[in-house]
């Protein structure tokens, strides 16, 4: 029944996702009522999800634990925010989505992504995005930017090392590999202006021209 | 590496569970050091999550988003709390676990208990109990006791329909009569004395007599 469009954005903490998406838009509003969200969050109970996994004491929070939350969090949020923007036709970015979990909680934690892949089914009902812009970016410059905009604000997943950000980028360019078809790699170490540019052009070639 | 004995209690709400496990207590700590512990909580990450469960303005959540809650408490109480006993070769009493997940949120909710056997075991590892006592109560007997303790305090379980609780009941027997040896049934309609007489009779003829 699905009659919007359904654009996912992912790739690092520092990459630019939400710059980026502001700057859309203005852009996405000539087509149509856009409507953003993120995960893990975007409506109450996914977001009170999102306060347990984030909470800085839960140091002990074992990988199967997060990634479960993270799968529930994202239930939550396709039912009553995903699900009712694409059937009333609007254009829906959402920032993070099942390439998040295969990315962070498999290659970065080491879970088994074929799991991953069965809870994500699970989740979703098999509903993937039209498409997927991954903003890539240097591991080491994505982790400056953080620590540039964020000052001392830094939670439980920020403190993880450097090799599991690593394994992460690992992650989201196998799933690119795997799936060229629905996701497309931005170079976001460019200005954020021609990273704008690009994903812009992307995202028209593929729903706004004839 | 299991050293300790394993046994979860099961069955509906005023069946008498935490009543039967005080009473046992006495009895098992002739045979080793004893721990009592429950779902969905038992350790405080998996308590933030059942504060989300149970918080009574959660009446919107998708019955695919509790079902997943549950298990995520299940994987860090297992890995904090359930693990830890065993391999100290305590004896541990588990008040609800997997089987609570196929009877209420698969014969109860109706979601695929194939699916739920796939959840309970990627949370688990495996790790089955090595007995599970079922406390079998009428429908209408039990929740005529809850409301007799809680008075008022009830949550947002409790306002379930006694259609989901009837089918919860058939969950039960259904798991019983597939894993007869795991599963055993105690008549909880009886009066207390007899309902913990029966308990410890299972108990010991499993684990303690020669």
């Amino acid at each position: 029944m699905q009659k919007g469009i359904f654009i996912s954005v992912e790739g690092p903490d520092g990459a630019g996702k939400t710059s980026v998406i502001t700057q859309l838009l203005p852009r996405l509003a000539d087509y149509g009522k856009v409507v953003t969200t993120r995960e893990p969050g975007g409506v109450p109970i996914a977001e009170k999800i999102r306060e347990v996994i984030l909470n800085p004491e839960h140091t002990g929070m074992d990988d199967k634990t997060e990634l479960l939350l993270y799968i529930a969090a994202r239930r939550q949020h396709l039912k009553e925010r995903i699900e009712p923007a694409l059937e009333a036709g609007n254009i829906l970015l959402v920032d993070r989505f099942i390439d998040s979990s295969v990315a962070y909680q498999g290659f970065g934690r080491g879970l088994n992504p074929a799991d991953i892949d069965w809870l994500n089914h699970f989740a979703t009902d098999g509903l993937v995005p039209d498409l997927t812009l991954y903003f890539d970016i240097d591991v080491e410059e994505g982790l400056a930017r953080i620590a540039q905009t964020r000052g001392h604000e830094v939670n439980r997943l920020d403190m993880e090392s450097l090799g599991l950000h690593q394994r992460v980028r690992e992650g989201y360019l196998s799933i690119l590999n795997k799936q060229p078809d629905r996701l497309v790699k931005i170079d976001a170490s460019q200005p954020l202006e021609q990273v704008v540019a690009d994903a812009w052009s992307v995202i028209e070639t593929r729903f706004f021209k004839d």
